[in-house]
């Protein structure tokens, strides 16, 4: 039996028909909607006495209530919460081995670089204890930093590997990561993020591992299913050159994997311009990045992910040129860069607020960065608004505005969480 | 049947007289203490493999779990958790009506202050929506707030009045303060700041005001016990003057109150001094405290509360002289300033980590900061450490070394709270 068309909006005036019964699975009542689909003045589309429908792990209507049709689905009463698509975290590095609690505390305490470095500190000591730690450990490490990120009301979430910089670990980084999608009720990413950093075995060989990575890691992991994408990390001084990224976009494309980057985070290095010339799905932290490069994000389709909790750990000073990205139509998102080096904050509502603070985000601004604009940043069209075909992924909250949840520091109010309708 | 006695640690050498066996309440075992009493170049005073007993509410014997006299008391298995004194928040003004995440949004918008002003924002808006709420609904709105400080390991909160600028309002802020203490497993110390702001009944009259805190508002508050200290805030733009403030103390000295101040947190205008002379017990903000200042406060006992959640929210880019406290021994505590304004964050952990990362504070000066120091604050000589005779107020942790605490952002690892032993 073929489900009945679904009705949208109003009853067509003056309509006398029998009155139909909608086979809607659920239906969720007594909430405000942030919808995150634009309504005149409003890019929240706020619907102050919403109602939503699903049918089959989709929404099937969405609307104000006084217009939902007659079903005799079973409702949920959501008690006065607002409800927003399921938050999106569209850049985190949660899979890792070890902490960096140790070198924090060495830094506060006036130790140099040189000594943290001797005593084994910076990111070749995540690296360490990363290829230490089989897959069952990585997994373990991870879900209770997953577990915080759920709690706040998040349903899809980017992992990237990178700590492995050898073919077994960056492999085993993200089969847990796929793994903590079936552990947990989570759409997980995967992003390949082999070009990270220059490993201990490659060191004064830069060049050679990019090629590694580009003819021998890319591959194996594609061919593996591993990765829905390929990052990289260009950077001047610490990172890989335009060139080499070249090669693993290159490599990239050839397996069709999007790709990402790690773009202008401590300098200027045109690496805005470089993500948008490879067509990438977003370029990540772009402090730097220029307006020549914002236009081209902007003209790519690029979305700008911020990383505020990275800007706050690591005390940088230059902001993301949000003015540029607003002239340039740049889609901004937000995550959590969540990771033991630069960013240990499992926590993406303190990232709405950070980018409030310190960017000067709008509230609209950063709930969308945190929905749409982030699924936008993972190549995902079917998820981040509440609108008739999308998954049905929704975070309640106990709010009584959406800038309640850019506002308030450490204060969780998600009070439950639909993933697929259920 | 008495279960049979736990037999710990070495017996005295030679000993051959009846082992005794100690009538404590209850130990914890297989735990690591901070116990904030300094050893050697250990100014945490970190105990590996340590023990606590309690009797009747306080600690009767810490130290190495080999050491500990044999007892029959109820032992706490520690799972290997550390044990911190129980957190104690020096700085709240957790007791509020209404929120500010509209004004938050306006000013995000671009709203200049005139229009939030207009718009009915500012601190008048939440004295506004103070005086309008009684007292339930200040317990109820407050105690939400007040779970999250617990559920970190709070044992011990500073609620300032404030928003009331009358007597009426101030001291049913103050009852709902008292009233917290009763409602949950805490201690709550209660700070009439009555010269807070210059209520709108009084605009343009600020001296008369002063007064009528000096003369009226705080008889009648010490008269039903009410405070247990006297605050005032000191600014020459915002603020009263450091001769208002004078009134303001001298009438808590005469009634025996000690006193505390919001100190030169948004210009210099001698406030550190001036908290010291009058021998306060702690300055509070202190960003633009001079070095004399500082010196004074030294020499008179006076804690410099450091409130970097505040600093972070308002975004002063003027850091306190932290180099300059070290240099003449002022003692450091840091806060949440927990309030709907300038500081929305109910999280202490949180502050630990921006008093590292903004003020440089070491992690050993970030925790002895919301334990001893704090306790000082607060002219507490009975907690804030791991000692004999001391409450045995506990906070637990699943972490492997303190400095965990002060590392993660956003990231609750506290497992357990001992109150008074229970």
């Amino acid at each position: 039996m073929t489900a009945p068309p679904i009705a949208e909006g109003r009853q067509p005036e003056g309509a006398d028909r029998p009155r139909q019964i909608e086979a809607f699975d659920r239906v969720w009542l007594n909430a405000s909607l942030c919808n995150m689909v634009p309504r005149g003045e409003d890019p929240l589309g706020v619907i102050e006495d919403g109602a939503i429908a699903a049918k089959d792990g989709r929404i099937a209507w969405v609307g104000p209530r006084a217009d939902l049709p007659a079903t005799d689905a079973p409702a949920t009463d959501c008690g006065g919460a607002f409800i927003l698509p399921g938050l999106i975290d569209c850049h985190t590095h949660i899979v890792f081995g070890g902490d960096r609690a140790r070198e924090f505390e060495m830094r506060l305490d006036g130790a140099s670089y040189e000594a943290i470095a001797k005593a084994g500190g910076g990111i070749l000591s995540t690296v360490r204890a990363t290829r230490a730690a089989d897959e069952d450990a990585l997994v373990a490490s991870a879900l209770p930093r997953l577990d915080l990120l759920l709690a706040e009301g998040v349903t899809t979430i980017e992992v990237k590997s990178g700590y492995g910089l050898d073919l077994a670990t960056e492999a085993r980084m993200l089969r847990a990561a796929r793994r903590l999608g079936t552990a947990r009720d989570v759409s997980v990413l995967t992003s390949l993020l082999a070009a990270h950093a220059v490993p201990p075995d490659y060191a004064g060989r830069r060049a050679d591992f990019a090629r590694h990575v580009a003819d021998a890691i890319i591959p194996a992991i594609a061919a593996e299913g591993l990765a829905d994408a390929v990052d990289a990390f260009t950077d001047s001084a610490i990172g890989f050159t335009p060139e080499e990224t070249a090669w693993v976009f290159d490599a990239a494309a050839r397996l069709g994997l999007p790709v990402k980057l790690h773009a202008d985070q401590l300098r200027d290095d045109a690496g805005a311009a470089l993500a948008a010339r490879h067509g990438a799905l977003s370029a990540d932290h772009v402090e730097y990045a220029n307006v020549e490069g914002l236009a081209a994000m902007a003209a790519a389709g690029t979305v700008a992910v911020l990383l505020p909790g990275a800007f706050y750990f690591i005390r940088e000073t230059q902001r993301p040129d949000i003015a540029a990205m607003r002239a340039a139509g740049v889609r901004i998102a937000l995550a959590t860069d969540l990771n033991p080096g630069s960013c240990p904050a499992p926590s993406l509502l303190l990232m709405l607020n950070m980018g409030c603070t310190f960017f000067r985000l709008t509230v609209a601004e950063a709930l969308r960065g945190v929905t749409v604009n982030a699924a936008a940043a993972l190549g995902l069209t079917d998820r981040g608004a509440l609108a008739p075909g999308l998954r049905c992924d929704l975070s309640l909250h106990a709010i009584t505005r959406p800038a309640e949840l850019c506002y308030w520091i450490g204060r969780n109010p998600c009070i439950g969480r639909v993933v697929a309708g259920r």
